[in-house]
């Protein structure tokens, strides 16, 4: 199962994918061990992230050419906002912290290195440039979340890995990937490796990659 | 009933409201004697006008200073793009137009220096600059479609008088000027006209809506 | 001589073209029988379009890949704020306007669509669409002044043609013409016809010479 | 002698100022203790940093609202991208490192966190939120320059610190302090302490600085 043949062209020239998401963070997702500290300080930091990512997906709806593009970028915004944020809001209210405390958490460098670097890419370039800013985080979830439900050896992370192997969650990818597909389609045509923008493409990709390496590497440092 | 302190006092400093809001294109759709061509006409241009003013709205998202004004903004791409266009394309297929020649309809100057004025408006400045010229369009056709609704003397256009004044569509009115009440009390504090950018955003507010009197009259000229 | 081969190629496939270098204002400025009055209102909303057009410039800057880009458009904003501006205040000046008035003048809707079109092109689009928006306006005033030195029957609009003609303007058409073959090239590769993103470019440079044609028909109408 | 009174109550309420000026990189510039390949690794990073941040001034110039703060804009764009990186490539070249060197530089997530943040600074709010996040890195460097020719005790980096002491960049940092000045009285009136954006001002003044330091602790680790 994959999420689209553009993904699985950048994820394959990529050599830091698999220590994205094979990152010791998620390993300890797997087998339990991750303390319980810094699960709640990656769900506050990662609520943030949220927070600007869904800003760079309605980017997209104002970079968007096809009403196709529009409604698919509309309903990851609207999947964002009101679905995975609202996880987040549950989980850390279990723990005691509240949605204003969850606003106001202090974000860290990596965090915010990321996500103004995704809008940054969508500010610059055009929607390709964002999109493949926006790959690794969506279809990275997605990958980790499928591992993990099939390999995880603990259930203390149960409901993060089934939120991100879920039915729902692994269809936004394949939606996501087919919508990135016809827009590469639609601007670089049939053979868009052989487009000269090919490789800023796939250095985006690349780029967003190294900075979840980054935000995993946070989520360690409480 | 009103949508909102920060509206009404734009409103009440904008002579040309009237000229708007009384335009006679809205006349016609209330007694029934606008030309079913020009509505026609009128119906693909505000197509046109949709894509790029939700275009303006998920701008608003990006802009936005908390999570309240992110959801808000949200739910209004989320409406405009699956609801209030679903009724352009509803009442365009009964007249035998499809989606693809709606989107590829040529855009009329007046329309495009519309929604690009909106736009850059929030470019060139933060959310309430965006949102004084957003507020025209949505509170207006709100108060367009309440006033029609009681006094219209033909069924001719009910659809379109029943969109507007609907409880959902008077709702979306409420909450986008509650949105603007508490995005101004936020940025300019209890005494907003004092502040030395209330002119501007008036200004703002004023242009769109003399936009909006070119878009009236474009629309009675196919 | 030309200004290039994209520009070449988009000029050639826009029917348009004559409608815009060839409008009657423009026909007015060479034999002098514009009326003063008219040139006045003209100059006073291209001082208002030259101010939105150099944001446009500077919106490039930030749009840019490589540092010759960068350079390029940083040096035609300066050129436009400091020099092009600078003949628009000392004519009206001389007519008795000074700088602020021109400043307060109100923006014409044909205005304001060009400018505001042009920079959600670039917003919403890479630094192409944004070029393509741009081309028309530099270069057309470089062929008509061009044309206009060589065949004007008065020495009414000497000033104003001989800015347009002079070796500094058609230097600037050349180089914007050369960062767009090289833009172009980065991004399309060498047979850029032949990319999907094309007609959309064509079709950039399309509304924006319409846009052209208003300018011209609004400076006639005072 | 100071960068005008808005800088002056920014920099007051900023705790970590004296940890970005007074940085260990800083003090090594001034004993000349600081080994050149942390020198030369930080002007390949710093030319980096420049390229963005004029992309950060240039955008800055779309979101004025006077001529006058875009004629200043624009002088700061073009003296960044024609002056203070024309020393560094300068720098550089004497110790054979070429210009396309420097710009293929692996940008450090350090670095790339810090220009994105500035940029989405403005691209989130308005020309304030972005003057206030760019006014750390200019007056900073005015204060280290003026502070080190004073201080220090090795000429080792004699031309940095005189690029940064002299009457030119400490020209460009008055006029900075003085387009803040004005930029915050036009917006925020004559008491812009007491208006409710004050603290996100600050807020954003303060983060710029926070990532100046992990500026500088980049620069110490090549």
């Amino acid at each position: 199962m994959t999420y689209g043949s553009t993904f699985a062209a950048w994820r394959a020239d990529t050599p830091a994918w698999p220590a994205y998401t094979g990152h010791a963070f998620v390993r300890a997702l797997g087998d339990g061990t991750l303390p319980p500290a810094a699960f709640l300080h990656y769900l506050k930091q990662d609520y943030v992230f949220l927070i600007h990512f869904s800003r760079a997906w309605a980017l997209a709806i104002t970079k968007a050419e096809t009403v196709a593009e529009m409604r698919l970028a509309a309903g990851t915004v609207h999947g964002l906002i009101n679905e995975e944020i609202a996880l987040h809001i549950k989980t850390c209210a279990a723990a005691g912290i509240d949605e204003a405390s969850l606003f106001a958490t202090q974000e860290r460098p990596e965090n915010l290195a990321y996500t103004r670097y995704v809008l940054d890419a969508g500010h610059s370039g055009d929607l390709l440039d964002l999109l493949a800013a926006l790959a690794p985080c969506v279809m990275g979830y997605g990958e980790i979340g499928r591992n993990l439900a099939a390999q995880k050896t603990s259930d203390n992370y149960d409901d993060w890995i089934s939120t991100y192997a879920s039915d729902a969650y692994q269809g936004l990818c394949r939606d996501v990937g087919a919508l990135i597909d016809a827009a590469v389609a639609r601007r670089l045509g049939d053979d868009p490796t052989a487009s000269p923008r090919w490789p800023a493409l796939q250095a985006r990709f690349a780029m967003a990659t190294q900075l979840e390496i980054g935000f995993w590497a946070m989520g360690l440092d409480p």
